[in-house]
């Protein structure tokens, strides 16, 4: 018998501990932080959790996430139209923006072919790809889906639905991991740099 | 510029890069893992936030946490009420608990004495424990205190406080911790297992 028990406090931790990442220690600091703060603090970060529910949508045109109609990427008029930019979710759109290297627009697809986990094409935006490429105006469609078997899979069967147009599609360089070291490359990572080297 | 910012989505990351441990890339990460689950998960977790706070206050006799008048440790006929456990704080009570080696109560002095940093004798509940002690049938009091220069001070100042009635003070044993290596066991440690050496 454990009488040091308190219901809510540990329905929180059970809260926390779904969390990805969070263990049954860091739960439990997570829960007595909140208890010990001010009950302001709490509310907002309550508050802030159901926001993200409640505000977010897709953006109806790349599928990236908004709290309005379009995106704050398809709304720029700077950004170039003509330039597709393939990412299987959100998340990937912020690591690209953060590089500021990216001129073009986005395209989501909510995921990748996955066939074992019975993920088809047709659940992802890919229709709605070509749908925009058909409409014209679109030079160039970048495939930065993830370097691994899936993000290969879904990556050459766009290619393929793409093809028929009159379209470049290529996808983003790969080779070694910019700071990470040569002995612990994998072969696929080393495979890759060889193939694709380059004049100093 | 980056377009790729939405603005629920950044405060609640914000929200969680507050907490403790969780940094900007696990507050990323726990900020898409809210917007990719359902909003019954995230209304479970904003309720179980705002329950903490609003369900959660101090026992009336120890000062842990509690959801009633007493404890669920106080309020336990089981428990002997002739020895009372003095931790700093609830979270205390928490890892005293789950050894399920204390059949005592416990009295939570909320903190520790730190004239430093302002916070004295008056600011604990060190003379609700006195009071305790003094309603009698209390005949140990252990000073589970942090082993720390405020931990033991705070001891010191509770024992002298008790050294006029007539109770028993003791505190947890000190030595080496188990599982650790006495390779690199601290001097203070080792100089308390050195002391405190006993026949095998």
């Amino acid at each position: 018998m454990n009488a040091g028990h308190i219901e809510s406090l540990d329905r929180l931790k059970a809260m926390f501990q779904k969390l990805p990442g969070v263990g049954p220690r860091s739960a439990e600091r997570l829960a007595f932080h909140i208890l010990r703060n001010s009950r302001e603090e709490a509310a907002a970060l309550a508050q802030a959790v159901m926001d993200v529910k409640d505000k977010i949508t897709h953006c109806k045109r790349c599928f990236n996430l908004t709290e309005t109609d379009l995106c704050g990427v398809c709304a720029d008029p700077r950004r170039d139209q003509g330039e597709i930019w393939v990412v299987e979710q959100p998340a990937d759109v912020v690591a690209l923006e953060s590089t500021g290297q990216v001129r073009g627009v986005y395209h989501v697809l909510m995921g990748h072919i996955a066939p074992l986990e019975g993920i088809e094409p047709a659940h992802l935006t890919i229709d709605a790809l070509a749908q925009r490429v058909r409409a014209g105006d679109v030079r160039e469609v970048v495939l930065a889906l993830n370097p691994t078997l899936d993000g290969d899979g879904t990556a050459l069967h766009i290619q393929s639905i793409l093809s028929d147009l009159n379209v470049r599609v290529t996808r983003p360089a790969r080779g070694l991991a910019v700071g990470s070291q040569l002995e612990y490359a994998t072969a696929a990572m080393l495979e890759a740099a060889i193939r694709g080297r380059s004049p100093m």
